[in-house]
C-alpha cells in the first residue's frame, strides 16, 4: 500500500482517575469507639500495553479489554481483596491483566492516595468522622513487563518555605542578567517527588511515611545555597537511609517570595514583606541515584513531569 | 441627551488577590530556637465605593485611587503595621480608604489566608521551616461604609466525611423519583461557611479556631437524617456558644459517593466500596441566625456564592 | 427551648452541575448531509426555596425533593421537551418545581452554555462532528417567586485585548502611589457580564448573540482612558440598542500587561514586548441601568460574583 | 565518604511559564486599518542541561545561569529579534544558552501559545482588538543537544465531538465486564497531539495550521469503531499528507456521554439526551510512525504525559 509503512508504534490504554473509597469498619461484635473507621481514598488508573494493532488499524476490539472492564475490576478487587497500601492494590491489578488476558504484556498502574485525619471532639478523635488534611498527594506507580514489576512511590503538592537560611549568590552574570545577589532569602516550593524501590513485598505505608518526613525534615535542616542543593540533598538523605531506595526523582518548582520595596514609603524592609509570585517560576529537576547501580527505564516509562 | 436616562449603578473596584507573606522574626538578641518565626500567607482584594461616575462616563480618573496604589498600600501597611489576624488588617485598610478620600463612602476587604505548620525535624518542630496544611482556607471580609464596619469572618475548602451515622430517607416521590432510601451512608462535603460578627475588637484568631473546631466537631457528632439538619446544627452550635455571632451562612455540596453494585461480580458490598463522583453534586445552602435579631444586609453586600 | 431563639433564615438547595448534553438530528427521511445534527452543551443547577424547616430542624424529609428527583427532571425533560434556549429550558423547570409542590416557593436555575462549531472539511463543514470553540461561556439564570419568574442572561470567562487605544492618567497621588501615568498602554479584560430582560417569550438565542456582538464591538471602539469608562460603555451600548435589558452588570479584570524594561539590555520598547501578568489584578464591577426604572432584587437573589 | 556512592543523575532547570505578549505594529507611516496589529500570546520555559554538579552538591553556583537571567533572555530576544513562530523563537533561545555558556550542553525549550481572532465590528474585524479564541493550545519543543537540535510541535485541549458516526463491540468479556455493545455512541476527546519534524527551518505556522485541520478533518470523516482507531488514522493522515513528520504521539481521553436511561419517565431515548461524565474517563495513548525510520529519544527527553 502506499503508506503500508506507517505503523503503530508504542501504545497504551486504559481507564483514567478511577476515584475509590473503601470504609474498613470493626468487625462485627467490636465496640465502635475502641475500633475506628480506616477510609483509603484513592484515584486508580490503570493503562495496558501489548499488541493491540487491529484495533488501531481496523478496529477489531477481540483483544481490547474495555475501559469500562478496567473500572469494574478495580472496584471489584476493591471489595474482593481490600485495598491497603496502594503499592501493593495496584500490584495486584498488574497481575491481574497482565496474567489474565495472553495478550496484555505489561501495563502501568497508577494512584493518588488523599489523606484523612480523624476529626477531633471533646471526647477525642471520633471513630467515623474525618477531615481531609489537605497537605501532600502521596503517588505511587506500578509498571508491570511480562513477569517483572517494578514499583515507584512518591509525592506531590507538598509545599514548604523556609523564612530563612536561604542563600543564592556566585551565579554568573552576563548582558542579560539582573538579579541582585543574596544572603537571605525565603525559599519555597512545592515538591514533587518519586523513588523506585529495588524490591517486592515492602511495607509500603511506613516507607512512606518515613521518606516523606526525612525529606521534610532534610529541607527545613540544610542552609541552602541553592534549591538544586536541597532537592540534592533531600534525595540523597532517603539514599543514605533507605537501602532498598535505587533513586529519587525530584521536580521543585522555586515559588519565588520577592522581598517588597517599601523605600517609596519611607520603609526599610528587613526581610519582612514579601509578595508571592505565581509566574514565571524556577523550576529544579533532579535525578538522585546510586553509582553504577543498574537503571530501570521500565520502572519510569511514561511516567508525566520528569526529567 | 437620547441617552440620558442609562447612568451608573452600584459598582466598586480594586486590586484582587494581593499575594503577601509576612515574616516575624524574633526580636534581636533573643535566641532563635526559643523565638520561632511566624509567617501570615494572605490574599487581599480591596474594592472602593463611592461616587466614580465621572470615571465610567467621561474616563476622568481625577478621583480613581489606582489600583497600583491600593496593592502598595497593602505591602507598606503590612509592613509599617504588621498584619495580625487578616480581620483586623482589612479593618485598617479600609479606614484607611474610607477616611483618606474624601469621595470613598465605603469598600469591600477581603482576604483568605493559608495555613501553615513548622516541619517536624527530629529535634521537634523547626524554628523557621513549614509545610503548607492544605486544609481549609481561612476567610474574613471587611465592609466600609462611612463611619460603619462589619466583619464576617469564614472558612471553605473544608472537607469533611462521615463513613456511617447518615440515613436518607422519608423524601417524596414523583414520577421522576428513582432514588433508593438508606439508613446508612457516607456523608461528605466541602464546607464553605461565614459568620457575621456583631462586634469590633475582637480576638478574630481565637474565635476563628474555636468556630471552625465547633463546627467540625458537630459535623462528626450528629447523626444525620439529611445535610440539611448537619448544617443547620453546625450553625445553631456556633450561635449558641459565642454570642458575638449574629449569624452563620453555610453552603456545602453533597459529595456524592455511591456504593457500588458488586453483585455482578458475586459479591455483597457491606457499605465498603464507593465510588467518589464529582458532578452532578447536591449544594445546600442556608442561613441560621438569631430570631428578630436585626439582619445587617451591608455585611454581606457582593459577597460572592451565598444564598 | 434554652435556644429557641436560634432558627432557620433564607436557604435553599438542590442538584448543582448537572452537565447535559442533548443532540437533535434530522428528522427521518430527511437527507442527513442537509440536515445537520444540533448539539445543545449544557451544565444544569437547581435550588429550591420554601419551607424546609422541619428538615433543617428534625432531619423531617417528607417535603425535600431529592435532588436526585431534580437531576432526573432535568433529563427527563430534556427527553419530553427538549432544550432549546437555555433560558426557556430553565424557565419550564422552575414552574415545574414552584408548580408541582405546594411548599416550593420558588427557586433559582442556572446554566452555562458550551459553544461547538461544525469542524471544517475538505467538503465542507461536516453535519455530525464538532469542536468546542472555547470563546465565552454563556449563562443564563431564572429566578421563580410563586407566580413570577426573572431571567439574567450573561456571558463570562470573553477574553479580549486592545493592543493600543488604551490610557490611564489623571488618577490621584497619595504617599502610596508610584504608578507612571500612561497614554498608550494594552487593555486587557476577561468580560463576566450579566444582563436581566424585563419580559419573557423572548428569542433569547438571538438576543445573546447581538448582545455579545455589541459588547465586543464597543470594546473595540472605544478609546479607553479607564478601564471603567469601556465598562460602562459596553453596557450603555446595550440598553440603548435592546429595551428589553433593564440592567448590564460587569465585573472585568484588568488583566495587566506589564511593558518590559528592556533598557538593562540596551534596547527600547516601543510598547513591543509586554508581561502578562496573574496576580494582582485591578477588579472592576459596575451596574449600567435606566433612571428611575423599578429594580428587581429578586431576579439577582444569590447569583455569586457581582458588585 | 559514606555516601560516596550517592551521586546526581539527569538534572536539568530553568524559568517555567514566562508569559510573553508581542505586538506588532504596522510600519511607519502605513494607514494602521490597513495593517492591523499581530499579537503573539507566549507561555515559554526554559530548562538547561549540562554538569551542574558543584551546585548540586556543594552550593556552588558559578556556573548556574539564574533562572531570572533566562527569563529576562526570553523577554530581551522578544525585543531584539521578533518573536515569530514559536519553534523559531525556542531554537534562537536554545541556541544562545547552549554556545553561550561552555558547560551548558543543552536543554529543553517550551513554548504554549494562546491564539487570538480580530474582534468583529460593522466595519469589519478591528485592527487593534482581538478576543481569545479559546480552543486548542498551540505547544511548541525545541531540544537542544549540543550542536544538534529537534523540533517537536503540538496541540492540546482540542475538544472535538461526534455526535454519530461511532460505534464500540467485540470487545472480550470477562467476569468483571458489564458494558453493553453499541453501534451509536458520541464520541469525545480532548486530543493532545505532538509530532517530531525531520528537518529544521521550515514554515512552523503554515504547517501547524495544515497538521491541526487535518487531524480535525480526519477525526470527523472516518466512521469509528475505536477510539484507538481514530487516533491512528489521525496520525497516520499527518504522516502521509507531511513527509517531514517523522511520527505522531497522541494522548486522548474517552470523554464519556452516557445516554441517560428515561424508561422510569416512560420515555424512549433515541440517543438524543446525554449525561457528559467527567471521572473516570478511557485515556487513549498511541505514537503513529515511520516502519524502520530512525528514533529521536532526544527529542522526546521528558515531555511530559505521554506514552
Amino acid at each position: 500500500m502506499a503508506h503500508g509503512d506507517i505503523v503503530l508504534g508504542a501504545n497504551q490504554y486504559g481507564k483514567a482517575e478511577c476515584r475509590l473509597v473503601r470504609v474498613d469498619r470493626p468487625a462485627t461484635g467490636e465496640d465502635r469507639a475502641g475500633a475506628p473507621h480506616r477510609i483509603t481514598d484513592l484515584n486508580v488508573t490503570t493503562q495496558l500495553r501489548g499488541d493491540f494493532t487491529d484495533c488501531h488499524l481496523h478496529g477489531d476490539n477481540s483483544r481490547v479489554v474495555a475501559t469500562d472492564t478496567q473500572k469494574n475490576t478495580v472496584y471489584a478487587f476493591a471489595g474482593e481483596f481490600g485495598v491497603g497500601a496502594p503499592e501493593d492494590f495496584l500490584l495486584r491489578l498488574g497481575r491481574h491483566f497482565v496474567d489474565g488476558f495472553a495478550w496484555v504484556e505489561g501495563g502501568r498502574f497508577e494512584a493518588e492516595q488523599y489523606a484523612w485525619d480523624r476529626i477531633a471532639t471533646p471526647d477525642g478523635p471520633h471513630d467515623h468522622a474525618f477531615v481531609r488534611t489537605g497537605a501532600e498527594t502521596r503517588t505511587a506507580v506500578v509498571q508491570v513487563d511480562g513477569a517483572e514489576a517494578f514499583v515507584v512511590a512518591g509525592l506531590t503538592d507538598c509545599v514548604v518555605l523556609k523564612s530563612t537560611g536561604s542563600e543564592f549568590h556566585g551565579f554568573p552574570r552576563d548582558r542579560y542578567t539582573t538579579l541582585v545577589e543574596t544572603d537571605d532569602r525565603i525559599l519555597a516550593t512545592s515538591v514533587t517527588a518519586r523513588w523506585r524501590y529495588t524490591e517486592l513485598g515492602l511495607d509500603y505505608d511506613a516507607l512512606y511515611t518515613g521518606i516523606r518526613d526525612l525529606m521534610l525534615a532534610t529541607f527545613a535542616d540544610l542552609h541552602s545555597l541553592a534549591l538544586q542543593q536541597t532537592i540534592f540533598a533531600m534525595g540523597r538523605a532517603v539514599l543514605e537511609a533507605y537501602p532498598m531506595v535505587a533513586e529519587v526523582r525530584l521536580s521543585c518548582p522555586n515559588k519565588h517570595h520577592f522581598l517588597v520595596d517599601l523605600a517609596p514609603f519611607g520603609q526599610e524592609n528587613p526581610n519582612a514583606v514579601y509578595y508571592a509570585a505565581d509566574r514565571p517560576y524556577g523550576l529544579i529537576q533532579a535525578t538522585v541515584e546510586r553509582e553504577g547501580a543498574p537503571t530501570e527505564p521500565r520502572a519510569w516509562a511514561g511516567v508525566p513531569g520528569f526529567v
